[in-house]
């Protein structure tokens, strides 16, 4: 059976994002520091097209996240373009580049009817504007027996949770504080039977693994 | 020197209590699930007076989390007795019966001053009302160079951290959502020069340490 597994960076306090989320800074004030952990690795510089980088205790979380995803959903405001309709005109294509590291179907949820949007490399943008099941159909039939990946944001994440859909959950634990900003956990409900199985101690994160019991 | 050493359970939503703490429910509705993790050890048991017990990846926390403490702070709300000024007719005692488990010095910080108060097994509740830095200067006194305990909850922690007097937070993090209550990062600023050194997975409970760097 295809899972549904979200995967994010979490501040101590509870924000995936900082503060002031603008266009010209799409993660809030603050908020690059909770993926610091994540920029010096190996494992994430390879797929961004980069040579070089760090070997360390969150490498195999990293495999372990990309292995087996046949398609991604996210919201809205982590595709970016701001809310509302979209700007024919001068249409937002996300924060990716031509070539985003995704390299395959991604399902954006909208409330605003968009074409869809193929990219180079194999990623191709869906804008699903009939809700969170319809959109995690959608993404189980395109990642053909594979599993799909919840990357946030917040709001998204939290929609999925309250239905009890989310069937993994690795919560990146990065040790500051952002003091303000979009919070994970915020009228998500319960846990839904997922349970933490697994901790690993990396350097400028903690991984928390939680899988449905 | 001694240290202020700073400890809590906080649920993975960030809360220290639940919503809706009264007299009954001192931790609030579904705040004693903070605390499953501590009850069943063979070393919270011993000092409270109980034979028996579990012994796991939990036990060198608490031990390391006892070693070398000579005084507690905590606020008027972990104290209890409810808000505003105290009832000489009544008055209340804390939560832990006659003889409490600190068996030292402890120092209520509150704005109504009261007597201090003699219990039995060597603890001696000391109601502290002219602010933080003064309830840190008498504990630090009365503790004779060990380190200082600082027990919470959520207001007394964030005056300490924004000082940015906590030299040592040991936060033990519990992998449920509780939904509302005390948060513990509210308004706490930065974490200070605190930085997270150790990570240790046990039942029921991720136990993350910060110290100063």
């Amino acid at each position: 059976m295809s899972k549904l597994r979200f995967r994010i960076s979490m501040s101590l306090d509870g924000y995936v994002a900082g503060p002031g989320q603008t266009v010209k800074e799409p993660l809030g004030i603050g908020g690059e520091r909770l993926h610091e952990w994540v920029f010096p690795l190996e494992a994430w510089r390879r797929p961004h097209g980069m040579k070089g980088g760090v070997v360390n205790e969150s490498t195999p979380v990293m495999a372990d996240e990309l292995a087996n995803i046949g398609a991604t959903i996210m919201g809205r405001n982590m595709f970016g373009g701001g809310p509302g309709p979209w700007n024919e005109a001068d249409p937002w294509m996300g924060w990716w580049g031509r070539n985003p590291p995704f390299h395959h179907p991604v399902f954006v949820l909208t409330h605003h009817v968009r074409e869809p949007l193929a990219m180079e490399g194999g990623t191709r943008f869906t804008f699903v504007t009939d809700g969170i099941e319809s959109a995690l159909a959608q993404a189980r039939h395109a990642a053909g027996g594979q599993d799909v990946a919840l990357a946030g944001g917040a709001r998204a994440a939290q929609q999925y949770l309250k239905a009890g859909l989310v069937d993994e959950m690795q919560i990146h634990l990065a040790p500051i504080l952002l003091g303000g900003g979009e919070r994970l956990f915020e009228d998500a409900g319960a846990l839904q039977d997922l349970a933490l199985v697994k901790t690993v101690h990396a350097p400028d994160v903690t991984h928390l693994k939680f899988v449905r019991t």
